[in-house]
């Protein structure tokens, strides 16, 4: 059998999360995003495509650094108004049956007590159809809105997120033992205490007593998923995450991605294929190459410069708005900015910032597959074989618009060609990406490896 | 017409969490806690039965107070295992139209600006049916699991709260403007910035600068609960509380208790009326008054003592084991014990501790009304009359028996003698509980009157 493609969509509580200024689209419904309705309709579409999951972005800030103000974001609907997406979910689930539910929470801002608890019921509430995105968070104004003076340093951030990881695995995979609720009328006995342990983690961030509040769920540890694309980030990845997300706009630098990410797994005794590995990728979908190219450009016409470049500002903690749009990227003098865009743009300097800020904007970093479905099958398989992918998290430009496409037009060409699932493997998340069976995490993951000292809080 | 009779059905995202042992009942269902058709089939119920909404407690620790050890707690299913209740809400709401959702969170574990995105997200969702049952948390080992060195003592924690209130008063109703929203394609504004407003929040614990992260939901703030019974805690909803849910155990001191809270509200310049207030109740129904007591008795048989003693050790953070059971409660030295019995039995000092906490155990501290639907009815005029109360917060023995018993037996009766709905008076929460019309807070509700400085984060 072929190699087979795995499919996330891309989604925010929000209007137009990953295209600023698409909201303008005629038949974009994104000002729909508080109600229950519109969750479950993408929810349901999804499942109809077959995809493995809906991945939640999330930050707990507005985007502020452009023009050093929180008005541009809040006029352009930068990820602005956001709700919360983990307070969706029971109900997508409760109109669907296999589809996963990934979602990003952050390591600096919730307490891990907290969010175990969080991840357990939705685990629960689903039958063990939840993922994670870990995040350690990269907005100052997060920072300051949620009880800290400032944004923590990259490396203490993730200083913290890995003892964050020793306390979460213990409360999941080590606090309740397999069968520890007995429910035993006679005895008087729901839960066996004996099977039941205080994690006791003492550590330089964290002291957590435990026991874990809740039951294991069909899961236990949620789906990991990761996305730093830093050094530290890769490193963080290699040891915890069982899927990344990343960005790539070529299949050459796929490819050394995907080949470094193995190879650091490979590292911390790791098996190269243990990480699923999903590109970010927005398909514009035509019947034929024109009518696509012609999509394109419409979108690209009801972008919003402003919006996008303060998403840009916002990621990379740099006010954009003291350059020029119209000067060209090669004549900026800061080589970190010149080497930012080289990332987006492959290299092609001769770029203006306005030019290469739009380029950008549109599905926000994700790499543009333009054409016929059999077009984007092909570029889908290249990437798949020559970029040593598992598959895509397809981001959107219009909502649903984008996703309602693909799953007319490019699922069916990806099936037909026998790289797609006709049917889900399992009724949990890990098992629809790594198979039947595979319920929970493999036993060589770190979180199976850890012990928990004897209880002494008893 | 009659004073009308406002219901809330109690819950936890528990086992038997108001009833340690009655998870032993034949037809008891909450084992079925972690599934969401669970909820939706208690939310459709209560809706049947015309509820304003479900009131949800939680917790984020352990009972560990009693034996000093958490493992009578885990065995007994004493709050545990526990889920969190806010992530079934929208499940539930999807299958409902009008029924309320109410739940407890902690401003002492819960950042603010994440509260209140939680929140709104909520109110968005169901379209404006969400509450929120404002409390400081007493146990020691949250406090412990959730980044603190110890609980924090009764007054710090409400001058806490006050500051909390301010921030989340500012956020909901003073952050964004009504119209903020204007989604205008021309000149490409989603949000006019000049309506979204940063709140600078500079306190003693709270720094935020806003601005709100969400655009109002329908009630801005959720109906605001509180149930401090200290002077303190009344003081505190007197101020800020829409709804009170208290423990009574006679209609003396129910009409004490609600004089006293009328008259903290008018003296911070509030109405006597503004203030809803719900005793807890357990309704044990029977087609005659002896099958009624037939049954309270079955039901006390299944409490477990070791459960029940354990909560209550939990929530008074003393350790009854070191207390023989049998001995009468007058033979306590201790008076502060003593005066915590007299609490939930009454005066009645021949009571051993046992036949006290057995008594308290079932329904958890809630007066008990046992008799036909008549006699149940009675009673309720009773206190709602001479009690000068509001409504009852209804909780339960079996569930969801007990609630099915209520809405079953009780409900019409309450109808046919007008006083309670046969239709829901409007669509949200708030309008539910106060008519028609009364979607957001009262004018006179100190959270309107708060003012934010002007914006300095630009």
């Amino acid at each position: 059998m072929k190699k087979q493609i795995h499919l996330l969509g891309f989604a925010q509580n929000s209007v137009a999360p990953h295209s600023p200024g698409l909201w303008r689209h005629p038949k974009d419904e994104g000002q729909r995003h508080g109600e229950i309705s519109y969750w479950i309709e993408i929810a349901q579409l999804l499942e109809e495509g077959k995809f493995d999951g809906i991945f939640f972005a999330d930050v707990y800030g507005v985007y502020n650094v452009y023009r050093n103000s929180y008005k541009p974001g809040i006029q352009h609907a930068v990820q602005s108004p956001l709700h919360d997406p983990l307070l969706t979910i029971s109900a997508m689930a409760s109109a669907t049956k296999n589809l996963g539910f990934a979602s990003t929470i952050s390591t600096t801002y919730i307490q891990p007590y907290y969010l175990a608890r969080q991840l357990t019921t939705l685990d629960h509430l689903t039958k063990g159809r939840i993922g994670w995105n870990i995040v350690t968070s990269y907005l100052e104004s997060e920072a300051l809105n949620l009880g800290l003076k400032g944004k923590i340093n990259r490396e203490e951030r993730y200083a913290r997120a890995a003892e964050y990881m020793e306390v979460v695995y213990k409360l999941w995979e080590k606090s309740w033992e397999d069968g520890a609720i007995v429910a035993d009328k006679e005895s008087d006995t729901y839960t066996d205490p004996e099977k039941v342990h205080a994690i006791n983690h003492k550590g330089k961030y964290f002291e957590v007593p435990g026991p874990h509040i809740s039951n294991p769920s069909p899961q236990r540890t949620p789906v990991l998923f990761q996305a730093g694309a830093s050094s530290k980030g890769r490193d963080f990845a290699a040891k915890n995450a069982e899927a990344i997300f990343c960005v790539q706009h070529d299949v050459e630098g796929m490819k050394a991605f995907s080949k470094d990410v193995r190879s650091r797994a490979k590292q911390v005794d790791r098996n190269e294929d243990d990480i699923l590995i999903f590109p970010a990728m927005l398909p514009i979908v035509g019947s034929t190459e024109e009518e696509a190219k012609n999509k394109y450009k419409e979108l690209q016409s009801l972008l919003s410069y402003d919006g996008a470049v303060s998403i840009l500002s916002g990621h990379l903690g740099v006010d954009f708005s003291v350059y020029d749009p119209d000067q060209y990227i090669e004549n900026i003098e800061t080589d970190a900015i010149r080497g930012v865009f080289d990332l987006y743009v492959g290299g092609k300097k001769k770029w203006t910032i306005r030019e290469a800020v739009m380029h950008r904007g549109l599905g926000n970093e994700s790499v543009k597959f333009v054409g016929t479905p059999e077009q984007i099958a092909d570029e889908m398989e290249l990437w798949m074989d020559e970029g040593d992918i598992n598959g895509f998290n397809i981001n959107q430009a219009t909502t649903p618009g984008t996703f309602r496409d693909f799953v007319k037009y490019v699922v069916p060409e990806l099936q037909k060609r026998g790289r797609y699932r006709t049917e889900y493997e399992g009724t949990t998340l890990r098992e629809n990406m790594f198979g039947k069976g595979n319920i929970q995490l493999a036993d060589n993951h770190p979180a199976k490896k850890i012990n928990i000292s004897v209880p002494t809080l008893q």
